[in-house]
């Protein structure tokens, strides 16, 4: 096991009714930003609550924050949390919502040219509180310090994070995602198991405990996942997949081994180029990506295809050709697709692809730094 | 699944070396009482490397705290405490020690008669703030906020819990376990079973990732356990029982389920009347209440002996009976005996026993409240 530093700071708030627990926690002299996305929350009640929630409390509106979270609508938000002197962030949404939330709580407090604390590193040491309303279940975003935030004019999908800007309470209530689009909860169901993926099929450190919870987050996901797209008004399940998204992101199951993201990084440039939801460009990604590093990953992908898909007969490689399909077909299962073709992407747009990771610094990624661009590109091909 | 609010404040220091990290994490002015237990840290390195950590910062010693701590000797820890004007606990030792720590940074604040905290959950608003170094992974007491002390003068055994007392860091190096008597990494390993075993086996509420995390961690400690007594020095056999021991108190896995924690009421009066080791106790009443409770637990136990120990051929009552054996059979193993008779108790023993548990008020045990003195005594006498 490797060593670690863990700690998460996010207290969860969750079930059914659960926001009333978040009066208790707003700073007493709260002046807040209510953060959110298109508007569906004005449909399905969450708004209501939430605007119940804040009676009495001093806050301003900003909606309109698009999935896959843009430089360009974020940086509105923070002129207003500065004309008007907000102290407090109320993020109500999935994760682009609570990812635009933590640019915009660092950026309203930074000095410089706020872009740079994405494309350059640059450090910052205070930001607004956040609180976060989940509801989305997918990436995990309402209890960790991670961000991806799109600059339209670059075309560059970038990430940063910071235990700054971590939420400090997040409502998980499972009722807040009867009402979801199934598209939007196939695509979450898919970003929360590759981000157990991305933590766990990399090599064996002898950390069986990490492997067990990841497994167990895996095996969670693939039986209740297809259940909440055919009862979607199922308590239970909604609550065991949001729980499981959460989980699969808030830190733990990462700590003392080691970590891949190469799906993410090439993923990110799908979305950054050709607008492809998250989740679309994971399932594209993972199962080529699982093919071309069959070696580096040999042990894991044995274990995985044994453990969590129950793949026993066979040699090693059909066991890991099994394992990938599996994968490939449990994506589909969930809506998914997972060629570039299905989205109307041919082998020229992996040349704009190529160049993109080139251009962003991404030419050694994965757990051992040994997808360069001749392996996206082979991973990417592959996926066609 | 059930409502719940989950944060965990400690952060985790893990891995070899790890103490170096502890610095930055004491107060600036931060007046120390270091507390630890019968002297073994002064033979195995640990003193020293705590002595290192607290160069440049004003501390005094306490020694001396026993296992099963008792208010006798934590009182006089809190008399230091308010006469030296300290501020911060390190607690150096197993939960013995850090739950000892608890006590006394709760009752150097506190007004009244600082039992009442224990025998009369009198509330209390503050309390120094506690570090923990971890020598003896058993209870989990390094990252919640549980104490259990003994009144000596009235064989009192009680249990305590606040986040106001829960370490703000807790250092687990595993290296600092290899020196362990076999005897208490046995019990530790026990203790650490049945932390799980509570929140575990009670009865189904379709929380799937929760039961996935607690046989994550059983497999784990059944997997580990027994090569920690065969290979004592070996780093990742110690890491993962170590991890495995935090993660089974720090809140986590209970969230969100039933609770049971029957066995640890009835093991604390072994404790009170008769001296044994708290691991003792419990690999003393779990079988039989397993045996006893088989119709409440039924489901949960078959899904325990099938997913934990692999038993699945017989009939269910068949099943059942070979996960009770296969538990008794794993304690065993790890050199705790699970018979009365084993530690020289017998069938007038009981009398007390219950007699204890009656005058505790200890009569609605279990997450059905429904194992009164009658079920008691038949749990103890069938482990005669």
């Amino acid at each position: 096991m490797l060593n670690f530093n863990f700690k998460n700071q996010t207290e969860i708030l969750f079930g059914k009714g659960q926001i009333k627990e978040a009066k208790s926690r707003l700073p007493k002299d709260a002046k807040v930003l209510l953060l959110y996305g298109g508007g569906s929350i004005k449909r399905n009640g969450v708004y209501d609550d939430v605007v119940k929630l804040l009676d009495g409390v001093s806050f301003e509106e900003f909606a309109g924050v698009e999935p896959n979270p843009t430089l360009q609508t974020l940086m509105q938000a923070v002129e207003l949390v500065r004309a008007k002197q907000l102290n407090f962030i109320l993020a109500v949404g999935g994760g682009s919502v609570i990812d635009g939330a933590k640019f915009v709580a660092a950026a309203a407090h930074f000095d410089g040219e706020p872009w740079d604390i994405l494309a350059k590193g640059a450090a910052f040491s205070s930001a607004l509180p956040i609180g976060a309303v989940l509801t989305l279940p997918a990436t995990g975003s309402e209890s960790n310090g991670n961000s991806v935030v799109t600059n339209k004019d670059t075309a560059q999908k970038r990430a940063f994070g910071s235990d700054i800007v971590q939420p400090v309470f997040a409502v998980l209530d499972p009722v807040y995602t009867f009402s979801l689009p199934l598209k939007q909860v196939g695509n979450g169901v898919v970003d929360a198991f590759v981000h157990v993926i991305e933590q766990y099929l990399t090599y064996p450190v002898n950390a069986p405990l990490q492997d067990r919870f990841a497994e167990g987050i895996l095996q969670t996901l693939i039986s209740e996942g297809p259940k909440a797209l055919t009862t979607p008004q199922d308590y239970d399940v909604r609550a065991n997949v949001m729980w499981s998204a959460t989980m699969a992101l808030n830190g733990l199951i990462g700590k003392g081994v080691p970590q891949d993201w190469a799906t993410h990084m090439i993923g990110h440039e799908l979305t950054a180029l050709f607008g492809l939801d998250h989740a679309q460009t994971l399932a594209i990604v993972l199962p080529t990506l699982m093919y071309v590093q069959r070696g580096q990953k040999r042990q894991k992908l044995l274990q995985f295809g044994q453990r969590v898909f129950n793949i026993s007969s066979g040699t090693e490689d059909e066991i890991i050709d099994k394992t990938i399909k599996a994968t490939q077909d449990f994506f589909e299962h969930m809506g998914v697709k997972t060629r570039l073709s299905d989205y109307n992407l041919a082998a020229a747009d992996i040349d704009k692809l190529v160049a993109n990771l080139e251009r962003n610094g991404m030419t050694a990624l994965g757990e051992h730094s040994d997808i360069d661009l001749t392996k996206a590109r082979q991973i990417l091909t592959l996926a066609l």
